[in-house]
């Protein structure tokens, strides 16, 4: 497995400048030299005014002219979301870009992480991001997907690739990994670098069927979903069931067989690749482990150990409980031997700031069971957010297809 | 020309229904069945709450628990940005999708027109969108482009295939003509129906080199370049200068040899055209005839006709002065034969609502003229608005390359 290459605070060292997701002449926020991030927002007639960082909302202090400024403690490299909460309205500020998190559209940030340039765009070779309208019979509805076509994809059209199906996380969809997880920049680089092979990758989103709970309501306000407690953990879900839920079958029946009819895939198992995010690692593991006839690499980011949690809303699981290879994963592990020869890469990784002691130890336990092929990763400094993933995704990446 | 096919009164009947492009779970903005919107919005602690439709703010009405309502008049079918005023503040409403305009992030809503189905996601033979990232030389930068390719292009490898750049409006980019314009569904419907041609459309944003003024100040703050005031129309940038200024000499320089390097166009001037709406509408007009060994077809969408403004910020044109052949158009027709045996379609459009009778005169002084190649389309019951740039794009795609 490779690692990707992670700043480390001695090579700290940029100018103050505004987050390059702001439109361009939006100077706020402003990412400062010692990775502080520093808000200004206008709001004249309001009496209070927070700034909600990844979820936790921070009072912003008037100055001249309805301004309100706050500035944060040091955040970690990468990209965060935020917004704003004037006189306790959720809401958005216009001038930086928004993207989907939390089930809402957020404003976000991202902070540099000098040295490092494995996911910036660099002069390499670059595959192409794609997306595709599809008609799903068996749910009967039009659907939306992302694709991820490596360099080389239009130029050699004799060839054929692997795939990777890369979910999202709870309350998001299929455009994250490309817009937040920079997925394509970090392939083309890989694999200009050798690091990893050329492959498709597929994003779909995992809501089948109609909305979600709680439905549509003519009772809901616009916004009033948007509590500042609700989470994108592990959890939201009821995720799994028989043949790895409902997702598992969509993926089965419609979006394998259309991919493989669609594009220049080869279409075994050898060949086939899982792996998300949070929810969405709980998903693949759900998918995966009830069809190893369609799958041989598993990638579990933030999500889908088989570690117990105190409740299903919290993210941080508990100490794992001795492993009893008969129930866990579907009972896959129940003859080590077997699930070695099928799979070929399971991949753990969580941030050094969520629960590694974890995770270090439900992988000693699974090396004690003779499961040969388990490996590990955690992302230093590191939360439950795309940092992490996007590391993860490299060190998943390095492995597949070899 | 074909023209598209336009909801009537009578045919109006549909239910009150959540805008489509809210979040699940999000039931306002609502659609109400006589084509109002009801607006909601959670603000408990605040003094005013205005909803800005289409940069017109309205007062919102307090209710129960803090939310907020307003029911607007009825609305042209088709997309339209909003945003909130939150005690002064302009925000978003984190509940419905946002996308790019006014040069910042806004709401928006989407009125059904029953009957009418041409830019609505059909089952017929979809093409392919596909976002690239390349390096432009000429600006030492990367750029990010847009593209639609047509049903069949990856099946026939050995098809060559026209090339329509299709520009935004002023304060948008690359993305809305998919996001909101719908192209790639437009086309495909009108391909499968035999009513336009195949062809690759290119969307790239036309502002090349540093951000325009007033440029990154460390003294504006967050939303502060948000001024209600804020006009989308012709007339926002400098447009045009030498070669077509400095967006015709990059599309020159750079885009068009790099479009015809990478993807399999039939690089020659007959099967090239250019349309934009609005600010790219005069783009277009100052790019196409500054280079007329470049483009054989021409559409000028909202913006571009040589009509002349009160002021430069101004969208509604004058009536339109006696025609000096000479001058106008960069002199391309100062010899109404060359120019009819080198632009094969010259469109103009605006809607009913904007300038149709100064567009009008335009045309016959164009005819009167001798130039035979013009071609006018009106939009009923339209504005400044996305309802009248997708049915410009579907009457100027049926008179291309044919």
């Amino acid at each position: 497995m490779i690692t990707p290459p992670v700043g480390s605070p001695s090579s700290l060292g940029f100018a103050a400048h505004p987050s390059p997701y702001n439109f361009p002449n939006v100077q706020y926020p402003q990412i400062e030299s010692d990775s502080r991030v520093t808000f200004r927002f206008r709001a004249p007639d309001a009496k209070k005014v927070q700034v909600s960082i990844v979820n936790v909302p921070f009072d912003m202090i008037e100055g001249d002219n309805g301004v309100w400024t706050y500035t944060s403690a040091p955040q970690a490299p990468g990209y965060h979301n935020y917004w704003m909460i004037v006189d306790g309205a959720i809401v958005l500020d216009p001038g930086p870009q928004a993207f989907i998190g939390y089930g809402h559209m957020c404003n976000c940030f991202e902070v540099p992480e000098p040295g490092v340039d494995w996911y910036e765009l660099k002069d390499v070779p670059h595959g192409n991001v794609m997306i595709k309208n599809y008609f799903a019979k068996t749910t009967n509805s039009w659907r939306k997907v992302y694709l991820y076509t490596p360099p080389g994809y239009e130029a050699n059209p004799k060839t054929r690739y692997p795939v990777l199906y890369l979910q999202h996380g709870g309350g998001e969809d299929q455009r994250v990994w490309i817009e937040m997880g920079r997925t394509n920049l970090i392939l083309d680089n890989m694999i200009a670098e050798g690091k990893a092979k050329p492959f498709i990758v597929v994003m779909e989103t995992s809501a089948v069927g109609p909305p979600a709970s709680p439905g549509r309501s003519s009772e809901v306000p616009s916004g009033a979903g948007l509590t500042p407690g609700a989470s994108r953990g592990p959890g939201m879900l009821g995720i799994g069931g028989p043949g790895g839920g409902a997702y598992g079958q969509f993926m089965i029946k419609e979006l394998i067989p259309w991919v493989d009819a669609t594009f220049r895939t080869i279409a075994d198992r050898e060949h086939r690749a899982m792996a998300g995010l949070s929810m969405g690692g709980m998903q693949t593991a759900a998918v995966t482990m009830a069809n190893l006839d369609k799958f041989t690499y598993i990638g579990l980011f933030s999500g889908g150990a088989a570690i117990p949690r105190r409740a299903p809303s919290q993210t941080t699981p508990h100490e794992p409980a001795p492993l009893d290879l008969k129930t866990i994963y579907n009972g896959q592990m129940a003859n080590p031997a077997e699930f070695n020869k099928r799979v070929k890469v399971l991949f753990f990784s969580c941030g050094s700031e969520e629960y590694p002691d974890a995770l270090k130890k439900h992988q000693e336990q699974l090396i004690a069971a003779g499961i040969t092929n388990s490996y590990l990763y955690i992302s230093p400094g590191t939360a439950h957010e795309w940092q992490m993933w996007r590391r993860s995704l490299y060190s998943f990446a390095s492995l597949l297809f070899k």
